[in-house]
């Protein structure tokens, strides 16, 4: 790609994770979208924006350098790599295992090299993707009139229970009630799932990831909003980070995109904006 | 299908579980037969009666109204369903969760509601499936040679057992004795099982699922019987039963058809037949 | 394929083992070179000795009579089979179910009997293949540069860490050092595992199944070693005797066949030659 005159300029990027469980949750929400992914690390942290190939879904991360264990980076950089083989790399390690992710980009050697403990030392050497003429997505700048606070696996297991029945779900708020009704319909039938912020739980002692709380919090609708969202996309995602992620932030407005929030480690956001269905 | 003309005429259909795992099971035993399942709901109670397609195997379903938690049926009221699709809204909800079914049958809307419960209250509608010319199967009346009680999961291991070299089961029973011959042969060799009411087991603490008795129970002969059958069909009404049943009765002549009874809740009954093989 | 004027000589062949286990072990060994498996049974103990078809490894086996709970066998008598059928007849006992096979070979009756108890008596009958024009192996004779000895699950993790990159390893080591440097790489990265005779584990309590020691013993190097070899072989046959090896030996030079030793129950030995991977 470049030719030999030109000086080699190397640049340098290390980070540094405790456990491999953040890494795997990022390249899983990733994978979701794309397959080639292209970040930019900069003095601030790490980033990444794309948008899948349909241009239906975004996700946007924002990783910023205090929440890693170690983070040096002298300026911004941006490198490319197949997801699905990093994703791989990391699954061999335990998740409580420490992760060094150390860029070399300089003209001739283009890798990123990954050192994982646990046992041994696993030390492994991804060849970086060529930059190609990729596009970067804005952000969509939106404002939405219902918004809501619950739990990664109330979604999901809402979602479980509509998919029996139907692909896309009708999630419907009315201003100044607290209640969210989520449906799906086909030929077939319907299926219908109302949360409130009342928890129906018996009393009995749960656990949040074997039995959620089956409520919704700080429900905030502004006006009544009833729009349909493919959930095959918002399944996954949700399920990506479910394991690095208690609650989500679910915001959107009647016909309009949907926006999830999710915060890893306090400081990590996973912004995912999902275009509406409209059906004419 | 009803013209506008006719008066409509609504029916009243509720039947109330309090799990849903008595759900669960009938409808995996239904679907190893059927994919469309037509019902009989009268006052007294909840019927299924149907062969498979190829007419080798009939199940007939006689759930009485005392064995659900609440039962309501003014007049009797026929009506279909994919049972793969109900099936899959049954396993959306816990074992224990309470189970509503609730139809709905008038000219303008036939469609059953499905009502479960589990953190969040889950309803479900399902479209009905117009009745065609479905003929009902009379239920086959045949006295049986032999008899037996044994335990779903012996049953269903000495299945698994001989399924290794064969498709078809040989049961062999001779008058007066209480031991019980399975057996399955094919040219490269054969699989004999002989069970009898003595318990092999070596004294130490044994739990039914995990590790069943491994005997008959009350053999019962009045002449002797040697008769070959699919284990397909068996294996999987077995499999779909067992969880809610612990032992079954079986019964047999030679080369004429099995028969197996459940008893599911004390009262619910199901009836499966099955044609011999006969081979020339 | 006798003529019946020949007088029937019965042979006679008994072995029993306590476990089915180690037969599990043996025949998933057998199963990832061949399906028709050609056994050799002698008054000493069992043999088997096998490439696959593609002549890339042999598998060896030697199982004295001494390592089976009884043994009968008055003169020397070779019986094939289908393994595979063999294998699922054992998975069908408990891992320590007492198991007898028995071989009755006669010129109207070529068959093995194998008898698993478990609850109730399995009793399955093979038919034996007929010998065609099988040609016995050669062990090959061969010195090593290197050899060392490495548990099971460890050698298979650093194969599983390897795999997410390429489909060979490289074996390295060096005269006077006890580290070995397992590798692998393609176009897309690679990866590195080092490991030495000094164990990482961080001093907690480990089980060697769940938590391998991630070390090597007895590194022996007489000369620097280089060689790649094909996962898939070496991967497959160290899952089939991980459950009844702790231990394997492994032996190679450079550019030439690795050897692994296995030794179940103190003296059944099993030889697994591999050809090395040239790339010119």
């Amino acid at each position: 790609m470049t030719s030999k005159s030109v000086a080699e300029q190397e640049l340098h990027f290390l980070a540094v994770t405790k456990t491999s469980e953040i890494w795997r949750s990022i390249s899983s929400a990733i994978m979701t979208i794309v397959d080639e992914a292209y970040f930019e690390a900069g003095p601030k942290g790490l980033g990444f924006r794309s948008m899948d190939p349909s241009h239906i879904a975004l996700i946007d991360i924002s990783w910023p350098d205090i929440a890693f264990e170690k983070y040096e980076c002298t300026s911004t950089i941006k490198f490319g790599l197949k997801i699905s083989d990093f994703a791989k790399i990391m699954k061999r390690a335990n998740p409580n295992d420490l992760v060094e992710v150390n860029a070399n980009i300089k003209a001739s050697d283009n890798s990123l090299n990954i050192k994982t403990t646990g046992g041994y030392i696993r030390n492994y050497k991804m060849n970086l993707l060529t930059f190609g003429n990729e596009k970067s997505s804005p952000l969509p700048k939106l404002t939405f009139d219902s918004k809501m606070i619950i739990g990664a696996y109330t979604l999901d297991k809402i979602m479980a229970d509509i998919q029996v029945i139907a692909n896309n779900m009708t999630i419907e708020t009315i201003a100044g009630k607290s209640a969210v009704t989520f449906s799906g319909n086909t030929d077939n039938g319907d299926a219908i799932i109302m949360v409130d912020t009342t928890n129906h739980n018996d009393g009995s002692d749960r656990k949040e990831k074997e039995d959620p709380l089956y409520t919704v919090q700080e429900v905030i609708v502004k006006e009544n909003c009833k729009s349909a969202y493919n959930m095959d996309y918002i399944s996954k995602i949700v399920r990506a980070l479910a394991p690095s992620c208690d609650t989500i932030t679910l915001e959107y407005s009647s016909k309009k995109p949907l926006r999830l929030e999710f915060v890893l480690l306090n400081t990590l956001k996973v912004q995912f904006f999902l275009a509406p269905r409209i059906d004419n």
